[in-house]
């Protein structure tokens, strides 16, 4: 039995997130055997990480344990720890604790934000791409608030008051929207010192209108719907300065004491280590199967890959492509087992949307175009289609139709890190 | 307005606790001012802070915004800052950012763990009172089995695999059956170098039997529940050593990763700023009606007040002593506003529960003892009752159905503290 499943040929995915994570589903159960690899121990549902920033959602609601997703099949490994790099020569993986071997491989490890080689402005201006991230950026809203109504100067009040969201992406559109329909919604009878609802939050973009990859109708109805919630967009100007203080854009600095990078994206660390071409934010320069050159064995999918066949462009960072080319990367593993070519990939575009507050979002359907109520109802109904797992779809409709119905935030808490609370008896 | 808001009686409760929001939710909306103090901007349920422990909820089930809790009356404040001590002659609170004058007092800071001289044993045994506290112990528990799928080291893996909790009141008999409830079920399927049912949990108490404060046939009853659970119960022993390591028992060292400590309170730091006579875990000896001696504009409530006139023993250090104790404090304002003396306190003892696992626990209801199914019911029914807000409530109501008929947890998420997965590129 042990001898027999060690002939199998072995597959290791690098990454949990929506294109590992098809990739695995598609090849769990198969004749093979599989290894998942991440360095987290859940799969995130990344598309809805602003609601945990912004206190509607709790963190559990939009993770599932890949463990759990997987547990079925007996020939899925999924090992918890971190890849430092590939060799593709020696067919193996290097972990921070040991190597593992494969015959085929996925490389599937997405991006950071990166701050356009400014490292040290993450501190003043955390981005948004895990959990931890969304807790730390939900602790700053939070506190920003509290401090205003503690602070007794004026000038600090009013930075504490200021929200700064760099860059008028899908993200930072749906932060800065949130945000605001926190302050005048959700947080307006809290406070006695000051009304939140006088709060100000600016969204940055250095391009003429915000969501560049929507068509031109949608990015007007966007621009519009922000302005309708209070959000005071300023585009085509950028941050050329980010401090503790403020940030500073053209000959304006704005104090403020919160502020958000959803301004750019670097690829993983690991497409650098596979040894073939990277573009300049470090993605993968995959074949038109998604295979490296010379590696057949080895494919790059999803945020970390360059695919530029089809629109002549890179395919954007979205999880349906990153879902499409997980499938199609699983396909061209058991095609290749089987003695066959890996096939082209061909992305199938459905259409992108982004939500900007209680009824309001753009959708771009291909053949129509949606804005307000109608694309916020399809937004709803696409994301609870897609959450991961039965328990959190549950979970989350229900806490969205309480706040829908109540204008009020379920995770409104202000947590620390542990034992940073404790103080040594007087 | 503002003048003759001035001259009304300035109320301040240190505390958001079950007791100083009872108090607070009497005196909301009465006329007087009143300021409520909290270095947490959350109300805990904390009789439900091991299930966010082991997994079964998030922290946002069990917390409600204070704010959010008493928004509606515009005479009371909500402070988010820490107490430093009362000068109780000045009729201030000292805060780590300024001071707050009161006319009437109520301090309800509650209670710590403490280690019985050895502080440096926390680190190595966390104790359950903060949701920090509850994310660390969840974090630990599942690294713990993800560390032991990984080694190779058979040592190590036995020490990953044994869980020792250490007190066996409520919360230790709480946390050890969760654990075991966990290990059996939940994770069965999930790994594929150990089997998580086999891990051992260790429950340490020093008295022959567990629940100290319950009845004898009762006592034996979570007894045999917790050993049909698989949990290892030694009673009648110390721990006399904690290390990195594991935990010495009287002759015998037991090697574990996971150490959980529910053995020692100690009341919060601010009762001895009071200057009157605390006792030997620093409860405040208040008069038989809340007051503190030579100062009945001062009363101490809840965990930190140690209230010997009903049964000669101090009353327990559980919620709904310090709800009445909150209700009847904010009474006694009320009277002595209008010129009364305020009143003798008396608990009504309703009667106490514990749960040990799925359709496990023990119920002391005064005219009945319950154990087993009917005890675990009559706890379900009581805790969803009582958690604080119609939300938190439907949302806890959910997760427990879905928990009960799929064997699953929800929140099986392990999380890092912010930036500290960042890695700087290769």
């Amino acid at each position: 039995m042990e001898e027999a499943s060690a002939r199998k040929p072995r597959v290791v995915i690098i990454g949990g997130g929506f294109g590992g994570l098809e990739a695995a589903k598609k090849l769990a159960c198969a004749d093979l055997r599989l290894t998942v690899i991440d360095r987290t121990n859940y799969h995130l549902f990344q598309p809805l990480l602003y609601q945990v920033a912004t206190a509607a959602l709790s963190p559990a609601d939009i993770a599932a344990p890949i463990r759990g997703v997987l547990s079925k099949c007996r020939n899925v490994e999924v090992m918890l720890t971190e890849v430092e790099s590939v060799d593709v020569n020696a067919k193996k993986v290097k972990l921070s604790d040991g190597d593992v071997d494969y015959d085929y491989l996925i490389v599937a490890t997405g991006a950071r934000h990166s701050y356009f080689g400014h490292p040290e402005w993450e501190r003043f201006a955390p981005g948004l791409k895990s959990l931890e991230d969304a807790v730390e950026i939900r602790r700053r809203i939070l506190m920003a608030f509290e401090y205003a109504e503690r602070t007794s100067d004026e000038a600090a009040r009013k930075a504490a008051m200021t929200f700064v969201v760099v860059g008028g992406g899908p993200t930072g559109v749906e932060m800065a929207g949130a945000i605001a329909e926190i302050a005048r919604y959700t947080l307006s009878k809290d406070f006695r010192h000051i009304d939140p609802s006088q709060a100000r939050v600016i969204l940055v973009e250095s391009e003429p209108k915000v969501l560049a990859s929507y068509p031109d109708d949608l990015r007007d109805s966007a621009m519009k719907q922000l302005a309708d919630l209070g959000v005071e967009v300023r585009t085509g100007i950028h941050a050329t300065n980010l401090t503790d203080q403020g940030l500073q854009v053209g000959d304006e600095f704005i104090p403020c004491r919160v502020k958000i990078w959803a301004a750019g994206n670097n690829a993983s660390f690991v497409g650098k280590s596979l040894g073939v071409p990277i573009d300049r934010v470090g993605r993968v320069m995959v074949n038109n199967d998604l295979t490296i050159p010379g590696h057949p064995e080895v494919q790059v999918i999803g945020d970390l890959a360059n695919f530029p066949f089809q629109t002549g462009q890179p395919l954007p960072g979205v999880s349906p492509v990153a879902m499409q080319q997980g499938r199609h990367a699983a396909r061209n593993i058991l095609m290749m087992i089987e003695g066959d070519q890996p096939q082209r990939f061909w992305y199938f575009d459905k259409g992108s949307m982004a939500t900007i507050g209680r009824n309001k979002a753009v959708a771009d359907l291909k053949l129509v175009h949606l804005s307000g109520i109608p694309a916020w109802l399809a937004w709803l109904f696409i994301h609870v289609l897609f959450l991961v797992g039965f328990r959190n779809r549950l979970a989350v409709l229900f806490q969205w139709a309480w706040a829908y119905f109540s204008f009020s935030k379920g995770a409104r808490l202000i947590t620390r890190n542990f034992q940073s609370e404790q103080r040594p008896p007087a």
